[in-house]
C-alpha cells in the first residue's frame, strides 16, 4: 500500500469517497463514545472494591500513637507516609500526605508561592509584574489551567523522546522571571515517554536565575506500567540535592489511578527545609487531612510490594485497551504515513500527531460522529498547538467494544481530515 | 461565704495558704490532663464507628448519575449537597461539598480573595496595601491564625451576650480597608453564645464601604446542642439577600464534630452568583473532593433527621462533662466572685473570664500541675487579651474522672492567681 502522499490524485479521491461513506455509516449509528479523559474504567474501579468495604477494627485506628478518627498529625498517618516514601524512594521526613487530590496539592504550592512566597523567594509572586513557567508540551492540560488561573505566562518547550528539550530550558532559566517548570517524568501525559537519566540529571543541575525556581515534579504515573515490568526511577529529591539544588523540587503522587480516582490519597515530597517552611503555612490551613482514608490505604496495600501487585491487576485490564488503540492505528493509519505516535508501556494516554493542520478538524469529525476526544490543542499552553496536529487518546474508560468502535471512527476522521486537506475539500 | 473581695486580709491569707497546700498536693500527683482543644472524646468517636465499617455495595456507588468511585462532579455528590442544604436551611444550588475540613475551605476563600479577588473585588487583595478584618473576641484561634498568615490586620470587637458589638461594627465597615468579619453565630467558640435574631439582622444589613466585604459565617456548631432541644437558626444567605447583600456571605459547616474529626465532610454555601465565580476558580484546583466519603455520610444519616438523632447521642456523652465543668465552677469559684462564665447549651467550650490580669498566671499554674489548657490570650487576635482574663475550657476530650480532677486544679489555680494578685505575692 502506498502512503497517502505517494497516491495519485485519483487514488486519493477514491479513498476519500470510500472513507466518507464509512464515516456517514458510523455517523448514522448515533454513537455515544468517550475517549476524552484519563478516567479508569469500571473494571479498574472494581479492583479496589475490597478496600471500600474493608473491616477496620475501631480498636486499631490508633497507629504509631496517632488516632486516625480524631484531629491531629498535620503531615498524615506515619504508616501512610512510610508507604509513599517506599514507593517513591524518598525519605520519610520528606513526605507530606494530603487529601484525595494531588492536583489540589500542586495548586496549593503555587498558590502559596503567590500569597506567601516559597522558602527562597525574595518576594511573594503576587507582588511581581510577571511570573513565567516552562511548560513542556504536549503536556497535561490541568497543569496549564493552574498557570492560566494565576496569570502565569507559559513558555512552551518541545517534549522530545527522552524528555523536554534541555538545551532550550537551560537557556530559558537564565531569565529570573522564569520561576518554574512542569514535569511528568514517567509516562508523561500524554506522550507516554519516560525522561532519560541524562535529562533528569540536567534538570536537577539547572542553574536558574530565580532563587525560588520551582520544579513541579508530577510523578502521576510512577508505578503505572501496563506493559512489562516496573521501571525504576531516580529519586529527584536526591538528584537535586546532589546538584546543590535541594530546595528546588516538589514531587507529587497519588493513588487516584491506583485505588479510587478522587477518593484516594495524595502526597507531596520535598526537602526537609522546604517541609519546615510549608508546615508553618499549612498549619494555618488545615488541622490534618483525612487520616482514616490514609489508614484504609495502608491496610489495603501493606507495603509498596502490595501496590505493585495491585498495579499488575490494573495492567491486565489496561493492556488490551492500549492494544486496541495501537493496533488500530498500526493497521489503519501507519501505512498511509499521515500520523505518528509513541507506543507507551505505561500511563493513560496515546498521543497522536496527525498531519499538520488537521487536529481540530479530526476532533470535529469525531464529535459529529458521537466520539468525544480531548479538545484539540488542550495538550498545549493556551490550548495553542502551533502545528494543530496533536490529539490525546484516552483508552481507559470505555469498555473494549466501545473503544474499538471509537478508534475506527477516529481513524476514519484522521484519514478524512488529511484527504480534505490534500484535495482542498 | 463572703466573696474574696469582702474578706479581711487575714481571711485572704488563710485561704491562700490552704489553697496553696491543695495546689502542692495536686502538683505532687504528676497529673497529665488535657483540656486544651475541642477534640471529641473517644466515646464520641465510637458513636460513628458503624460508619467506619458500613457496607457499601459497589453497584450502589452511582447515585443521581454520579459514580462516587471515579473522577468528576466538582460540587460533590448531589445527595450530600441535599443533606447539607436541609441541615443548614439553604438551597441545593448554594451548597458546595468539599473535603474533610471546613477550615481548609475557609482558608481557600480568603486565599482566593488574595490571588484572584472575590466576585465584587475591584482588585485582588494581594495588590492592596492593607486588608483589615473584624474579629469578635473571644473567638476561634484558628480564624485569627488564617488572618495572621495572610497579614490581614485584625480589629478586635467585643463579643456581647447576643453577639458581636454591632454599634462598633457598623462604624468599622465604613472603612473600605475593612474587608471582612469572622462569625461563629451559634454556640460561638469559645463563649457558647447564640447571636440574637436582631444581631443577625444587623449583620445582614451592614452597608460596608468595601464592595467585596466578606462575611465568614462559620456555622461550626449548627446542630451541636448538648443540653435541650435543637435551636433553629436563621438562613444567613437569605437574610443577606433580603438585605440587598446577596453576595456578602460565605457559610461553612462540617461533620467534623458529628462523625470523625478531620475525616468528615465539609461544605460552603453562598449565593448562586458567588458559586458560579468560585466554581471557575475551583475548577483549576481540583477535579472533585472525596465523593466516597460523602456517600458514606449520606448513607449513614439518611437525612437531616438522622443527623439530629445522632447529635442526641453526642449530647448524652457531652452533657455530663459540661455539668462537671459548670458545677465545679459554681461550687468553687462563684461564691468568691472572682470569675464569670456563660452556661452554654451547645458547642464545645466554656469560656472563663477570670479576675483581670490573671489568665496567664492561671494557665501557668495549671501547666505546672500537669493540666494543659488552651494558651491564655489564644482566644484574641494576636493572642492579645487586653484584660489578660479569658481562658477557654475544652471539656470534651478527657474522660469524666480526669476532667473532674483537671477542673479541681483549674479552680485552685483561679483562686491562687487571684489571691497572689490581691496579696501582692
Amino acid at each position: 500500500m502506498s502512503t497517502l502522499f505517494e497516491m495519485s490524485r485519483e487514488e486519493q479521491e477514491a479513498l476519500y469517497n470510500s472513507t466518507l461513506a464509512q464515516y456517514e455509516e458510523y455517523k448514522s449509528k448515533g454513537l455515544k463514545l468517550d475517549m476524552s479523559r484519563g478516567k479508569p474504567g469500571l473494571d479498574q474501579l472494581a479492583l479496589s472494591d475490597e478496600m471500600l468495604n474493608m473491616y477496620i477494627d475501631p480498636t486499631e485506628t490508633k497507629v504509631d500513637g496517632v488516632e486516625a478518627r480524631n484531629y491531629g498529625e498535620l503531615m498524615g498517618m506515619p504508616s501512610c507516609r512510610r508507604l509513599f516514601a517506599e514507593l517513591l524512594g524518598v525519605k520519610y521526613e520528606q513526605v507530606f500526605v494530603g487529601g484525595s487530590a494531588s492536583l489540589a496539592l500542586m495548586y496549593d504550592v503555587i498558590a502559596k508561592a503567590h500569597t506567601h512566597g516559597l522558602l527562597h523567594s525574595p518576594e511573594k509572586w503576587a507582588k511581581l509584574d510577571k511570573v513565567k513557567f516552562i511548560c513542556p508540551a504536549p503536556g497535561y492540560d490541568r497543569h496549564f489551567t493552574i498557570c492560566e488561573s494565576f496569570g502565569i505566562e507559559m513558555i512552551t518547550v518541545p517534549l522530545l523522546d527522552d524528555g523536554p528539550d534541555m538545551d532550550m530550558i537551560e537557556e530559558l532559566v537564565k531569565d529570573p522571571e522564569v520561576k518554574g517548570m512542569w514535569c511528568v517524568p514517567k509516562y508523561s501525559n500524554p506522550e507516554g515517554i519516560i525522561y532519560s537519566e541524562q535529562t533528569i540529571f540536567r534538570i536537577a543541575n539547572l542553574k536558574p536565575a530565580a532563587p525560588d525556581f520551582l520544579l513541579m515534579w508530577d510523578n502521576a504515573y510512577c508505578v503505572h506500567e501496563f506493559d512489562g515490568a516496573f521501571v525504576p526511577f531516580l529519586d529527584i529529591l536526591e538528584a537535586c540535592r546532589l546538584a546543590g539544588n535541594p530546595d528546588m523540587v516538589f514531587e507529587f503522587a497519588s493513588t487516584s489511578k491506583i485505588t479510587f480516582p478522587g477518593a484516594g490519597v495524595s502526597c507531596f515530597c520535598c526537602s526537609e527545609a522546604n517541609m519546615e517552611y510549608m508546615k508553618k503555612l499549612l498549619n494555618a490551613q488545615i488541622i490534618s487531612y483525612d487520616k482514616l482514608n490514609q489508614l484504609r490505604h495502608v491496610k489495603f496495600f501493606g507495603s509498596a510490594a502490595g501496590v505493585h501487585a495491585h498495579m499488575k491487576r490494573h495492567a491486565a485490564v489496561l493492556k488490551p485497551k492500549f492494544d486496541i488503540v495501537l493496533e488500530t492505528l498500526e493497521n489503519e493509519i501507519a501505512p498511509l504515513g499521515i500520523a505518528s505516535w509513541h507506543k507507551p508501556k505505561g500511563g493513560y494516554f496515546v498521543s497522536l500527531n496527525a498531519m499538520e493542520g488537521c487536529a481540530k478538524r479530526i476532533h470535529e469529525l469525531c464529535r459529529e460522529a458521537g466520539v468525544v476526544m480531548t479538545g484539540a490543542g488542550a495538550t498545549f499552553p493556551y490550548k495553542n498547538d502551533p502545528r494543530n496536529s496533536n490529539l490525546r487518546i484516552a483508552p481507559s474508560f470505555p469498555p473494549c467494544d466501545e473503544l474499538a468502535q471509537a478508534m475506527q471512527v477516529l481513524c476514519i476522521a484522521i484519514k478524512l481530515a488529511a484527504l480534505e486537506k490534500l484535495l482542498n475539500k
